[in-house]
């Protein structure tokens, strides 16, 4: 899957300090109180680090400013949780950007997997988390294995459907290693996550084959130019034939566990704006020694990495491999911005007076 | 993706309950105690009863035979939790049947999740469990939600790679529906499960594209006739331009989840004999209204399918919905299994005396 990186020459250059400050700085003026600006703006760079430039500051935090100022998103949620046991939690989120406050939940989540063994926190009544693996990853430091799951609105045609009925629903799981970098899986039930139409719209790049749907529902099986927005998704395996109602059956499995299970809701009854999670933590004690884990942890990746490739194919990567190198990468260089993104951070922090 | 469907002519009706006996009977002269027998028994015919022949009596009874012929397989395992929280245990299956085991740790791990809201047991040392479904399925009954993973030695090639490191790893996950039939996802990580290929060369129906690998590792992406044995499965998403890396990855997240977390282990120093497991049961209660949760879930599955059908399409299925369709034609009309396993049947039957 092409990973639709800027061309250098359309980019500017900008350290992942400032890109926080600024960002924060940007909440904060939209009214959100400074501990929750902070905590997502973390998230938002963390994403901008790790090449994850789909949920990074340049395509979400005007996003995220204009629920603000349509009040379709709440600045100070007072969240609460509405329903407890030892190892359970349903948060009740009063509409707050999920960046703030699933880092919250997710914190109550590796709480209760420290005193029994395990940890899963619903968020209903939520609003968009960024990038997911950035919450599974807060289990790690922990010695826990993190999970997030995350529905949005309707965009997903089920195989056989003609209508969208499913969110993109990502998956994202997260391990430690003793000293390879962490085992990071996180991708959309989607053939491709949303945002990179968007993206490659921007970019004039095609998308690839099986990735949107016609208008009547039917599979485009081409090369296309990436329109400007989209409806019609194609869940992940694109086709009936190659296998598309697992992507769709994995799309209603997150549905279950975020929408249905926390929130008494579903994709079509959610709209476009609302967005249900679910973290969880697992304490890798409560099932083998630690440090033993991460040391087969470490022999897995490594026996990964060193499958031969395939004719014509440089390597074989291992999932959370590619943002461990971009962040290297970034964390020395800068996060690279598109021009356009770097006029609309000009113009928005004069428009809120920052 | 086509389901392979025995045709009429070549095969023979046999009633669910008479389907049971005789493997029970053959499973207790191959050395298995009675009890887990008709467990082992339960499981397998179920599978056949839902229509997921791969995972039947035809495809999998002649193996576990062989197994404990040769002794890589023990008929009469002292399983036993290695170590065990509230919310979690490992247990060490002492190669036995994860057909018989796993019921038993699902059964810890609903206790456990009626004790604190979760609960979830891995299984080492363990042996193959049939179909994950029936494992998740067993959730139930208790208003909770079933999940069931599952990892194999390895089959699976990765993105880019040549050589198989991974199994088909199937992830099942059911919930219960107030009046619709459960809700189930039951699917491996490759395009689709090995057993397939076995059963499509029985039938002598041709591969859908996207399903194998050459022996250097590039993926088919036309139609082939299925060949007797497989190496190289490629994973869900078929290649890289289609996301085959989602695939890749979620078999990784098995691979962790299940060898890693509880057996200290991958597919690859397992080998083509092991299987280990991964179990666990979410009390509904400790999220929702259990009854609320259920009538949406009713909603759902009718919104999913209500949606109207893409042109040439019949209509849109739900999770779990071919199976259950099956159960109750099954149950009626008896199982349909191909004569070739009927005369294996008669003549496993009379070398083991039964």
């Amino acid at each position: 899957m092409p990973s639709f990186h800027l061309p250098e020459d359309q980019t500017v250059r900008v350290s992942a300090d400032e890109l926080l400050a600024r960002t924060a700085r940007l909440l904060r003026a939209a009214g959100v109180p400074a501990a929750d600006a902070a905590l997502a703006a973390d998230g938002l760079v963390s994403a901008d680090l790790r090449g994850v430039d789909t949920h990074g500051v340049s395509n979400m935090l005007r996003w995220y400013l204009y629920m603000y100022r349509e009040q379709l998103m709440n600045p100070t949620p007072a969240w609460r949780v509405t329903r407890e046991t030892p190892a359970t939690a349903n948060v009740d989120s009063d509409g707050g950007l999920g960046l703030a406050v699933a880092p919250q939940a997710m914190a109550l989540a590796i709480e209760k997997a420290r005193a029994v063994g395990v940890g899963v926190v619903t968020l209903h009544n939520a609003r968009h988390l960024g990038m997911a693996q950035y919450h599974a990853l807060l289990a790690l430091p922990h010695d826990m294995i993190g999970v997030c799951l995350t529905a949005s609105g309707p965009y997903m045609v089920p195989t056989y459907g003609r209508d969208p009925r499913l969110g993109t629903n990502p998956i994202a799981v997260a391990a430690p290693c003793a000293t390879e970098p962490p085992f990071v899986f996180d991708a959309a039930t989607t053939a491709i996550a949303g945002n990179k139409v968007t993206i490659a719209h921007r970019l004039g790049v095609p998308l690839p084959p099986g990735v949107l749907a016609e208008a009547d529902g039917t599979p485009i099986t081409a090369a296309i130019a990436a329109p400007p927005t989209y409806t019609r998704l194609l869940p992940l395996g694109s086709t009936p034939e190659m296998g598309s109602h697992k992507g769709y059956g994995l799309a209603c499995v997150v549905e279950v566990l975020t929408n249905l299970l926390g929130g008494l809701t579903f994709a079509t009854r959610l709209g476009r704006t609302g967005h249900n999670h679910c973290v969880m933590a697992l304490d890798i004690n409560g099932f083998s020694d630690v440090a033993e884990f991460k040391q087969t942890m470490d022999a897995f990746v490594k026996d990964l990495k060193a499958t031969p490739p395939a004719p014509g194919c440089e390597r074989v990567l291992v999932p959370g491999q590619p943002e461990w190198e971009a962040e290297q990468e970034r964390r020395v260089r800068g996060i690279p911005l598109h021009r356009e993104v770097v006029a609309w951070f000009e113009q928005a922090e004069a428009e809120l007076h920052v």
